[in-house]
This record gives C-alpha cells, structure tokens and sequence, in this order.
C-alpha cells in the first residue's frame, strides 16, 4: 500500500492527487486491476471529476456548501458536523480500473481530494488490487 | 476488463445496465470476487438500486434535478455544472461481490448508469477482482 | 464472502457495523487487499465516519430527513422513494483497505449501515480482496 501527504489549502478546498495515484501504479509491476484510492479521515473525501477547467471544482466546493451549511442546529460540539455529512455524501474512496498495466481514467477525469475542514495535512492511501 | 457503450435516451437519464454487467461476469472464469462497475465520464454516474419499478428511478431523476438546479450561478462556463456534480453525488463507479460464480446483487438491486448531460454515447468499464 | 445480519432501530437509523467487519477480515488469512463492505438493499446505505462522538451519526441522519423529504410528490406508489434516494447519495458500499493483516480505518472511522427504511433486519456481505 501507498500512502502520500496532501497539505490542503482552505477550509472546504479541493486539491488535484491524480500525479500522486498515477505514480503509485507506475511503482508497482501490476498489469490488470484496480486502485483503491482512500482517505482515512472523516471529515474529507475523494472523488473523480474534470481536471481541466479548475472552474469545475470551485463550483463543486461553492454547491457543497450551500447544501450543507454551517449555520444549522448540529448536536455535535465540535461544529464540524457538515464537513462530516460532506465528505459521506462525496465518499472517502474512489476506486479505477487499472488495464495494461495504465489506470484507466477517462479523458477528462482526475482525482481529487476534497477537504471540507482545513486546512490540515492529511492522508491517502492507494491500494492496489488484482485482477 | 469488458468495455461496453451506452446510448442515453434525454439530459436526465437513467439507463439500466444490470444485463450487461451479469454478461461481463459471466464471460469471465471467476468464482469469488467483486466486479468493479466504472464510468469514465465526469458529467454521468453509476449507482445500484430498485429495478422492478420504473418510477423509483424517475422520482431519482426528479430529485437530483431539483437538488442541483439549472439556474444557479455556475462558473464553468460549459453551462454542465449540474451534471459534474450530480456524478460525484450519485458517484462514478460501483463494486458488486461475486460468490460461487455469481454477481451477488440483492433481490430488487439493478445496475444504472445515469445520465446527467446526455443525450449521448456513454462507454462502461468493468473489471473484474479476485478474492 | 462473510454475511451477517443487522437488525435496525428506526424509520432512518444507524448501525455501528464496524466489530463485525474486523472479525470478517480477523477470520480469514488475508494479508493484503480490501475489504468489500456492501449492502444488498435498495433502501439503505453503507457509510464511514466518525465514531467516536454518537451525536455525529445524529446529525447525519437528521441531515438526510431534511435533504429527502418524505412529503415531496413521488410517483413511487409504495411512497419509500425517499429510503432510495437516500441509499444512492450514501451508496451501498464501501471498500476499506487492508495491509499487514489489518484493516486500515483511520483513527476515527467506523463502519455503518444507514437504514432509511426500517425498522427492518438487513444484510450485511464483506468480501476481502487480494492485492
């Protein structure tokens, strides 16, 4: 298993880790399978989306949000209860087919961390799994 | 890995793929293990849930619409904000398990793809893992 | 593949499943991999948060009740709709790495299964994945 460091950069911030996963491959000999690309905490998530425009990922981070605003009645005292529902309703993991040895992510795809309660350095791990 | 295309029928779309996915299994030797389930689209979604009734799926459509309106102000200027982030709502992929040879779908459980900026060719990936 | 059974609280109610999921990979010599967590119902999910604090899980579920209203017009005759919308914005699965034998939550995460349509007894199917 990989784990890299992501240093993220606001409190609901959206940081780019395709390099980061694409290497983790590359530095294994797997030819047909899978990674798993997962975060292990509980108020950030993973998910793949357009790379190409960075607009894409500020209206992501602009919609999250607004859905689940900071200004409701939460029980949880910590008061980061909609970075919690955030980063479920994105969820914590993503998972690509891996074809020929070459992670099969579509044209515009990329993956992104997605923290909703930063910034803070966090942790992913890619786990590599065959077919 | 089995590649196969999609042709979704409106804007918002819901195609059902179950057939497909159990043919990809079933063309393949395996006994125990998950079928990974992959769009490599970022304005389309994979999810599982009820098959028997069609209107479950179109009160689905409904609501993501209504959840994700046209008419907010979004800066990817494409105009498909909505569709980008509905997939990472509903999510782009989905494992299954397969035990003794079989895709262990849950009795009312069908495979969708779902379309959010269609009507287009949408291409399917699935890979298949090993216990 | 490892089956158990949860038996469900409430309308929306959430289950700590996590003990059971480290006996499954406990209970089978596997070293490297994933673990396959997967839920074979149509309305009911499987999420990882936090744990540790019980009023995160409160305001998860109270989150969903206002996101999926149950007093929406659904054309569903069977007027679950919500439960199934709910089931794909968390999905039905979940996939927890595995490495040294250990199953790699981080230090907060738990596993839960999110009933939205009971109180119901469930099924619960983990599969473990080799790297």
């Amino acid at each position: 298993m990989t784990t890299f460091s992501v240093k993220t950069s606001g409190t609901v911030a959206t940081t780019d880790i395709t390099e980061s996963v694409i290497q983790a491959v590359a530095d294994n000999d797997i030819q047909d399978g899978a990674a798993l690309i997962y975060c292990p905490h509980t108020t950030a998530g993973i998910f793949i989306n357009e790379g190409a425009d960075p607009d894409v990922v500020i209206d992501v981070e602009a919609f999250m949000k607004e859905l689940v605003p900071r200004n409701r009645p939460y029980r949880h005292a910590e008061g980061n209860s909609p970075a919690h529902i955030s980063s479920i309703l994105t969820g914590n993991s993503a998972m690509v087919p891996i074809s020929g040895g070459k992670l099969m992510l579509g044209r515009w795809q990329h993956v992104f961390l997605a923290e909703f309660d930063g910034p803070r350095n966090r942790q992913v791990y890619v786990q590599l799994l065959r077919s």
